[in-house]
């Protein structure tokens, strides 16, 4: 921690930060400059709040040195962090597919879109069983029958499953179906969740809160990587601006600094950045370009009936076209998208 | 809901929407202006999404007539709602003052605090026993251990509780000890919870998500409205904007919003909205000039030694001079704060 | 300015990063700390570019120890800087209103509009001759013709004038008739125009840029001050954030952060902050509440024909009773508003 | 403009709206729904002010139905704006290199640079001769003497010539000697200087606002078309937003809607968006998978010493490297990159 003292600190106030950061365990380190004193705090206290400091009188400013996450940082693992579920591998040079639609809304739905992406080569097959929704009204999932339907729907055309877990008593039954947890925006600081997840070794994908900080999306995957899962990949979805013609605004950006920060795989949600159709493709482009290591897109073969997000939903044929797109920005990266 | 279509939109184009309308169960009434052909779309459908139409072609915009929530507007019920706790009353012209320390840390301290708020004239004990922190090496609380004691304090001196939930399954233990369940900003769309609170009768204060538009925050008190719990009230805090020099802005202009769009309750947070003690004071009086119907403050009698959020703790007697401003401008206001 | 390594950094790194700094012209203080090595970079360049060391190999970060600003700080000016025009004081502990309507339409209106506030207690009289608008199809002002009957208004009922300047080639015309210079929000970055008032002595009232962060609005208040007018006041008016519900979003903790930071004056607007008239009494008493050193109001007594801005000018009748209240609160903090 | 009104809007109220409206020149046609009564106000009045309604009693909401801005919308103009400067074409299938050191700081530097990007297939020269710096400390451009080296480089290596304007009595010098008026963010509502550039037939590039919506982006080249000046392409920057670690969110989404909205051509300029040098070549090579009709890109052959901006100039190896990347991106969605 450095801490800059104000031009016209006096010698009392100084002494009395200095007794107070060592009373708070650091070791001081006192360097004047022309205009400002500045001192060194010596001693890691990850979590210690700055702003303990900031409020003595006298004190300009706090910075920390550290990060407040460890696990998560480069520093900590400088490789690319790879997740290996069955034959799939999640970071490194190959770039996944997860695809399908936002809800499984019945049988014979699930199993016609599961086709239809894996053949377009999609290894993840993706369907929410649980949905959280912002109106007390609306469409709420089917549950386990969901869970079942996807699963057996996954199996039978050779792709893994992802979906998302909504709240802490369902790990054990998502457990049995799925091979990935999905953990959506809003609950990207349930902390009770984060722990129990972080208790289980099966992979977690942590979607970026609307309006989480890199910060502070990276130390909730701490949480995760703190009670001993590793397997632990990111999502870039739209982060909350002021902005009213888009639903969000997709921060692609997040995608070179994460990546620069962290070791952890990146993935990025177009579908549900963008909230509309004619929009995903542009930026699923845009994210492959960008460096992402994988995507998720939302499709169905009946968008105007779906029960929940149909107008984000690409139709068959524009996912089949946008694939070889991506196929081939890929390639022009030195990337696989297999 | 009210369809506009583009300038050029074909008599096709216009057709088909109409149609998609009439099937999503609408009745269709067209209006044709000078540059654009408005189409009214009648039927309640609080749920519709409305971007089904807004991604059809020939479509310019779509507005919803109806706000997405019903219980939580005051068209629903015209006058402020008042919930009454034992001979509290929150709401209607009254002012209510909520405080103490941040967390609950041990007994003796919860004791020394409730004494200072109390003698204050503070009718609402605060005091977290589970606390959600951003780093899961930080302080967690002291739980139903934490419950016991804030209880037995605010008993002692006769004032109600008021505690943070964070998960589903403390609802019960949490009922027990506590008046006013509050949920913290991080669980605004934690809709299980919301769910599971919305059966129970007791009081809940909802805070604003750090980035929820009024409109989410609103749709989340139907949530715990159409469960069957009216005793719901809500919590002004600070929202994220890009501003580095404040912890995050406090939305006062929020507070005459919500008055004119609900019957629920105001509450306002100043000590979390600043996050800094000096900020604390102004903050509240602003909150009071402009229209809260009460107020939860921090305050702790050894700051630098809080377990948590210290800095933005105010010093007694600090606490006991503001009391007296607040008093004095409820006052100006036509209101009292007692 | 405070360099952090990585934790990695090699020694190479290092020395490569020391050697720039010097080059840089800086002296260095080496400090290694448990985990970081720590470089202090010791001399004052005001407009060094931070990010030429933030790109080099090895370095974590970089923080700056002095604000990019110095005339605007309180660590340059401790006491509040007040501004004296004829018998009028801005800043200290006096409170200040400025009020009138939006626009000079014609000259009856500014004097039946100058008469109904200079009775209410108003100082200075407000009122746009250019007006910059959003949509080149708006009224655009009265030009000369509305700074003459503006300021022969105001000579009749005693009153200061201020009205604002929209381009440099402005600044003989406009000091001619007011006596204060407004800076809207959108020129708080056209330094061309600051560099220019700066150079005059008449005092200048920079509103806040609509999405400038303080720092950036100090760096401008620093362009005035450097070209020699030290009659500078600031104005605190709505920032941009994703609410819909509220046209911008009023930032009243703006105040005390700007007076701890800085010594210059702080007024505020709500009336542009809100956008419609039942917000203006709120949050103009919930800004003299939280420490504002005066007011910007509009008034209009026929806001349903106002050429601009209409629905935010408040009506006579509630304008009077409204200074009653902000003169209470007024009194409540122990100042004066005359 | 479309009028909903409140649930329990009074007869009385009802009249009195319509009375309004009709008073302020609308023709109005009513519709009761099963909750609301919504009013249809016919009649173009661009200007108008939709919350001269919006304050009157018993109104719910308003909206409007047309664009504010109509010369620079897609209805009024179907096929894409190519603009023509000698021999190159911006808009279209076309995708177009802006490139160039931040500022002309000599004479030499400029041709040693130009010819760099130039060799690289760049058409259009970059370079500042007049910077608006938010310190009035810091460097401040060459003035004409720059201009003329710009010029003459350019011209050396056979291209065309973009530069920043940043005051209105600049446009004759400027006009003397580049092909393109470049509006900086800063400056996008500089409504005099956007008035004064509408009125010559030179092409100009409006970069986006820091905060501007795409709404008031486009209201702003309306004021450009508006004078007559037809030859307008817009820049997409960096908007500002709540994250810490990006200087600015690229918002790349806002890509395919101005081209969904607007007929003129979009060009991104990723090392202002981001402000470092790692991050441009990945939002560089997203920017045009997203669909930009050209970027605007910093180059450097000695950044260490570049007088601004040097820590987000490329480097000349990197950036011949990512032009073959673009052309490689370019190619797979169909286009040429030339």
């Amino acid at each position: 921690m450095v801490v800059i003292l104000e031009n016209n600190a006096t010698k009392i106030q100084t002494e009395s930060i200095i007794k107070n950061l060592e009373e708070f365990g650091f070791r001081v380190h006192v360097s004047e400059g022309e205009q400002r004193t500045i001192i060194g705090a010596i001693g890691v206290q990850p979590d210690f709040d700055t702003r303990k400091i900031k409020v003595l009188e006298g004190v300009y400013d706090v910075y920390r040195v550290t990060a407040p996450y460890k696990l998560a940082s480069r520093s900590f693992h400088e490789e690319d962090s790879i997740i290996k579920i069955k034959d799939v591998e999640i970071g490194g040079n190959n770039i996944v597919l997860m695809a399908g639609p936002c809800s499984v809304e019945n049988e014979d739905q699930i199993y016609r879109n599961a086709e239809i992406v894996a053949k377009a080569g999609v290894k993840i097959l993706r369907g929410g069983a649980f949905k959280p929704r912002s109106s007390p009204y609306a469409f709420q999932g089917l549950g386990e029958a969901g869970l079942k339907y996807l699963r057996a729907a996954a199996d039978k055309y050779g792709m893994l499953v992802i979906t998302e877990i909504i709240q802490m008593d369902q790990i054990d039954l998502i457990g049995d179906y799925s091979d990935i947890y999905q953990v959506g925006a809003r609950n990207m600081q349930n902390f009770s969740l984060l722990k129990e997840l972080g208790k289980t070794k099966k992979p977690v994908m942590l979607k970026r809160g609307l309006s989480a900080t890199i910060e502070e999306w990276l130390m909730s995957a701490e949480y995760l990587l703190s009670g001993g899962n590793p397997n632990i990949m990111l999502c870039v979805i739209g982060i909350r601006t002021f902005e009213k013609y888009t639903r969000n605004t997709f921060d692609l950006s997040a995608i070179p600094v994460v990546h620069k920060r962290s070791h952890l795989p990146v993935i990025a949600d177009p579908s549900h950045a963008t909230g509309l159709r004619d929009q995903v493709p542009p930026m699923a482009r845009a994210a492959i370009a960008a460096g992402a290591d994988g995507l998720m897109i939302e499709m169905h073969d009946d968008p105007k009936n779906a029960l929940s997000d149909g107008p984000q939903a690409l139709l068959p044929d524009t996912f089949i076209s946008l694939v070889k797109e991506l196929k081939a920005i890929a390639n022009v990266i030195g990337r696989e998208l297999a």
